[in-house]
């Protein structure tokens, strides 16, 4: 693979080609380890990394290490092996958190290990298997963490050690606390009433969980591509910071389509977040404008189990009539032109129309 | 301190030291990082590592590196507050796994923030407080693993890089996915019936899970007290080999306490490994020799919750009748033979004498 070759490619041809040398480097990483496995636990581990996923990560690396200079893409696969496999880690272990079913249109790790063990073992008690498969699933994620510094690890092979040595680091120190501490955030908010919950701390909780590792894939690639370690580099910051805003964007977004999106593109149905009682940016900011009668019918409707079609409407109206949808699609596309911007600093012009490319892939899904 | 004041200590006054400035070390590290918090998370990250535990550990670790030449002790401390951490860490995870309300005389993480998390809002039903309690102790874990390669990485400031490198590389290629892979035997060998548990599979859970850990911590200090990386030496390879055959005869003789000792001395009540089925070794080997009416009677005790006294006095017996209590003993002592003629390699004398007494302690707990 050359570099022109690579950033000719159509966008999504690239993305595409991205997610299948990602995926095959990790299979092939894998094998070594997993032989010694039970099968439970390999199965756990492989699910999701064998699910086609968008690598948006990986992607996101490689472009930034093609927008600094690097020559040998090849090179960096273990690197987006690396951002890819600790994002696995976390998905394992958020979707036990969450109790989430599905996960890429299949069961998520415990709940696939709980229904295997109960078919296999007929005696387990539910309770039992359940038990068995969260189990499981703390395991797997935690050796996928400890698998994302492994394959860091694998870049000393081409890279001078400083630079790596610097990405773990940045790893340990500064994406693991901090995309642990917004898993945190999301749950403790949560647990609050939404008066007391402010914009503020849900932008913190949305850059920690979600910016601080897309920042990371794009941190990783611009030290590789410029051989520096990552605190000597002004473009690392930069494409780090914009990929944060890019996440936080994401998240806004995704907030207004699951109120106001079609079910079939979100993935679940429209309005779990209302039920669930998620203090969104959205509710938060409709919260704080609404009248005394809104305020009523938003806590009636919020983290209520039983929403009709029509309460789902009635949030959807004091959401538009606030300001509340405004002022978050003015806030996402605020973060879109930041993040924009600071992809400027990239020369090579085909390079950085792709790193536009993938903000706006991130940004407005279509799947 | 100085080398020869330290080695000169008494052992029970050595182990205190290294207690007292482990857990300092520990705690100036996370202050740096705990501000930043929500108060459960703090708590949660905390708990463990500021109980008075043993510090086994960071004890073998320092011993290791004296007995190899570590001149500076004081620059071992980000060493011996990894393997605590990454200890700690196991523990968290591993205490949700087994439904442990106890550690070390006081809640679990997840049993202690639920409670609070109950207490603080009376209207969180008591399913959704423990799953919280659950949710930030997967969290807390994840955290301390992540923090454990961070005080690894801070070992550059005194030792050559590629020596931590190879600290690093083997903490996350083999030690990390060894050790979780005994977590996951020893789920799966409990779920399974005892005629079909092997001797074999029951002791490579038990040097994974608990001497893979000691076995690094050995490891390391010699490495750092060598200054040369793991695979270049022969004394690291030969006490890492040591500690994990210490770490396999101290299973063994905590499975033999869980039956023939005091409730006090094993700090639960004796007779918890039968109501849990687990199948000890001593299970499996009373099995292999038993006659048919004790293999019956051995049925109705694994797992039955409601044992009583004489139920476990005949367990006792059996165990004692079929000579699995003294095969069981054989094997351990066997290993500590095995442990202590390894640490023959050491030249020191004083060095040599405080690896026995560190062997001798963690065999024959007295607490």
């Amino acid at each position: 693979m050359k570099k022109l070759n690579l950033l000719e490619l159509p966008y999504t041809e690239l993305t595409a080609f991205v997610g299948e040398i990602t995926r095959r480097s990790i299979s092939e990483f894998l094998k070594l380890h997993v032989r010694l496995y039970t099968a439970d636990l390999r199965e756990a581990t492989e699910a999701y990394l064998l699910r086609s996923g968008k690598c948006l990560r990986p992607s996101l690396l490689l472009l930034s290490a093609l927008a600094s200079g690097a020559k040998r893409p090849e090179q960096l696969l273990p690197a987006m092996a690396a951002v890819e496999c600790y994002h696995v880690a976390t998905l394992i272990h958020d979707d036990i958190i969450d109790h989430d079913e599905l996960r890429r249109g299949k069961p998520t790790v415990h709940a696939l290990i709980a229904s295997q063990a109960a078919k296999r073992h007929p005696r387990l008690v539910s309770d039992k298997a359940r038990d068995y498969g969260v189990a499981t699933a703390i395991v797997a994620g935690d050796i996928l963490f400890g698998y994302s510094a492994s394959l860091l690890s694998m870049l000393t092979r081409h890279f001078p050690i400083g630079v790596v040595e610097s990405i773990l680091s940045y790893q340990s120190c500064i994406l693991h606390p901090g995309l642990l501490l917004g898993e945190q955030l999301d749950m403790e908010l949560e647990m609050m009433e939404l008066s007391k919950v402010t914009d503020k701390s849900v932008e913190k909780m949305m850059r920690l969980k979600t910016g601080l590792l897309l920042g990371f894939a794009a941190r990783i690639g611009v030290a590789l591509g410029e051989r520096k370690p990552l605190e000597d580099s002004s473009l690392a910051t930069a494409l780090g910071m914009a990929a944060e805003d890019a996440g936080v964007a994401f998240q806004i977004e995704d907030d207004i389509l699951g109120l106001f999106g079609e079910a079939a593109q979100l993935g679940k149905p429209i309005g779990s977040d209302l039920r669930e009682g998620k203090p969104t940016l959205l509710m938060v900011n409709a919260w704080s404008k609404a009248t005394s009668a809104e305020r009523k019918r938003l806590k009636y409707i919020l983290g209520n189990q039983r929403l009709t079609e029509s309460d789902i409407e009635d949030a959807r109206a004091i959401v538009e009539r606030t300001g509340a949808l405004a002022t978050c699609r003015r806030r996402a596309n605020f973060m879109i032109r930041q993040a924009k911007l600071a992809c400027k600093a990239v020369p090579d012009e085909l390079a950085r129309q792709a790193l536009f490319s993938w903000i706006d892939s991130l940004v407005k899904r279509s799947h």
